[in-house]
């Protein structure tokens, strides 16, 4: 195999085969082909794109440049679930001990927030002591003493993702579905799953604004976790607005932490009974969806589900009290309303400005290696449709420095759209599902 | 400037202004920008394309990372010519000391063969003691004084073009009409010319297959030339056999000194006389294209252009007798016939084979490190229409090495179609002018 002759082909619209794709992440991940070939063949994808034999061939070369975790000792059926990214988005921090609690394995290793979208990694640690950095053996002891851990990426899980991305965020060849769907498949496939559900975002807020785009996404994802032989669905879902009533790392685990005390918003409600009963259903824990539901419900209002919770945090070195208290979580100095001077209705958000609010003021990384601030985020009043008073607030913005605050109020502000009459349609929250 | 964001921009089909493509060279050619960020660029721009105004604004930054010779304190005007590359074309050993005779200069840059096709410095080099490689004091000395130089590239020409064609050749980024447009006029404008005539092949034999291909190349060329403030014509001249009777090195040089014998094969002896021309004209030195085909005939039927390649070798440390008596040229120990065994017409030829055949055979380079063997080459009997009788010999190979001689045989053998009837239509030598 010469690399050039894969980069000419891939450029001339041509398909490699899975050993030729193979070869080229392997030489690629021991360093034997250089950046320089590397970045042209990624852009070579990005512009002639793949086939979804060659995405399933790719996916696979990626995550066996790493370890595979294997989890077949542990007889409960292990899934997870995989969000695109979005503002708000805090389910994995509900669901995991829920369909953990059902008896079902969720070994889930899950990423930072980067640019406007929050991480589940940078919630977990604004709990006081929460550590995601386990060894891969910890994590192993974590999941088989309580069905559930969250980690981080290491650097023994898809070493080739990890140099590939570092590569593609500096060359323009982020934006490719088959790439952001080999990256994603690569990694949650390298947990060892029996089954995974996806949340693909669609909307202001997400990656993939329009619906044909987050479509397309879905249905590779799908089909690339179905060729490696597990149970694959996605759900499209609607980021045109916040997901529930704050973003901010300390902000969504405390509003995570009353879902699970079976309070919150309808809408964070809806999705994690939702993205609960598709797990449970595809764990084979239940026999339907419908049951799924209820059951995730049931474990929700019971107390088990906060019960799992405490004992993650534990075991994974935090405060465990948090989850009775969470005034015990890190909190902003300072809050600011932003309020709307005419009234009307909320006819649209720029959901990803809301976003890059929150990281404006502390709450998110521009750049991979910015630190954050626990504290600090948004809390929104206000859903598409509601009705607003002239001079009510929109949102209270929490910060610690008003170093950029007055960026970040303006961000707010323009991201509000409001009309003198109600909107004629408010998205649903669930737009499809892919896969089932 | 953020590389970054300009590789998406090219990547989105975008526009990049002058400025930008000359910060981005700049930044490269310092090292500032590594291989990684340019090969995805590059890549981007061979599936994209470029506007006009961006292959331009490419050429002239390609063209200012190095130095621009002046020769505007020799008053005689300056003209090039330069072929984007065939089989058998030694029409620069002709043209430029029959220009140079007429009393316009000739600072000639010239390239190697690569692949299939032959170089002016490779042939030039066959000549005993001729040095390609003068400084350009030198070469602005030889000039002075003989009004014609032929050298190579040197590090202080372009270096742009150097390092970025590096990497087109093992990232996949060659066949680009903009970046090889670029690649070639910023060499030539760092000459100092008043006028360029290009000379663009097409056919079986050139790099440019298709018509459509060449077309646009030469668009390209000529539009770029003129932007940059240049007299600029291109020919479109046939590729879909040799030109001439010889391939290999010393071969060539022999028959171009017998055309500057005034004898030597009709197809040769025509371009020559129509590139001549079109150099003269543009070079001010007549008044029509015609008056100067006339001239170039004059010069050489005079013996004068003759007397000039003498000089010119003499000039450059070569020996100046091989004009008179090309057997002081390299010659290869063996020969061998290929012939036919069925009788018929030529119908066609896969040229780009005939030039593969001369390279197996020694006289051309699989790799830019490879050696050459000068003497070693292909003597053409049989043109597009000829008849041929069978068993008559159609090619005679050169060679020193039987290494790989079977390989000649069966590339020269499967080149050439015979067919009962003679073919309807032979292409013309001259396909078309562009930029008149």
């Amino acid at each position: 195999m010469r690399a050039v002759d894969l980069i000419r082909r891939k450029r001339d619209s041509g398909e490699l085969t899975k050993e030729e794709i193979g070869q080229l992440i392997a030489a690629y991940t021991r360093g034997d082909i250089p950046d320089y070939q590397m970045s042209a063949w990624l852009m070579a994808v990005v512009l002639r794109g793949m086939s979804r034999a060659e995405i399933a061939g790719l996916t696979e070369a990626m995550l066996h440049s790493g370890q595979v975790l294997d989890f077949s000792s542990l007889t409960a059926r292990k899934v997870d679930k995989h969000s695109t990214g979005g503002v708000g988005d805090k389910t994995s921090l509900i669901i995991a001990p829920i369909v953990a609690a059902a008896g079902l394995l969720v070994p889930m290793i899950s990423g930072r927030g980067l640019g406007h979208t929050g991480g589940t990694l940078d919630k977990l640690e604004s709990i006081p002591g929460f550590n995601v950095n386990l060894s891969l053996a910890d994590f192993r002891g974590v999941l088989e003493r309580c069905g559930c851990a969250l980690i981080g990426q290491t650097a023994e899980i898809a070493p080739a993702d990890k140099k590939i991305y570092a590569l593609r965020d500096v060359t323009g060849t982020v934006e490719s579905p088959a790439l952001i769907c080999a990256s994603i498949m690569s990694k949650k496939l390298a947990e060892g799953l029996d089954a995974l559900v996806l949340d693909v975002k669609v909307g202001s807020g997400a990656f993939m604004k329009r619906t044909e785009d987050a479509v397309l996404l879905a249905e590779l994802l799908v089909d690339t976790g179905k060729r490696m032989g597990k149970k694959t669905v996605a759900l499209l879902t609607d980021m045109n607005q916040p997901l529930g009533r704050t973003a901010g790392n300390a902000l969504e685990v405390a509003e995570a932490i009353e879902v699970l005390h079976d309070e919150g918003s309808a809408d964070l409600r809806e999705l994690c009974r939702e993205l609960a009963g598709w797990m449970l259903f595809l764990g084979e824990r239940v026999k339907t969806v419908e049951e799924g539901r209820k059951l995730a419900w049931e474990i929700v209002a019971s107390g088990r589900a906060r019960e799992k919770l405490r004992e993650i945090v534990r075991l994974q070195g935090g405060d465990p009290a948090v989850v009775d208290d969470p005034r015990l979580l890190p909190r902003a100095r300072h809050s600011l309303e932003v309020t709307n001077p005419a009234g009307g209705s909320v006819a649209g958000t720029q959901c990803e400005q809301l976003g890059l609010a929150c990281m404006v003021l502390g709450g998110g990384r521009e750049k991979k290696e910015d630190a954050i601030d626990p504290a600090v985020g948004l809390v929104f009043h206000k859903r598409l449709g509601d009705p607003v008073q002239p001079g009510e607030p929109l949102v209270t913005l929490h910060y610690n420095s008003d170093a950029r605050l007055e960026e970040a109020r303006r961000l707010v502000e323009t991201a509000y759209r409001i009309e003198p009459q109600p909107p004629k349609d408010v998205p649903p929250l669930l737009h499809r599902v892919i896969g089932a």
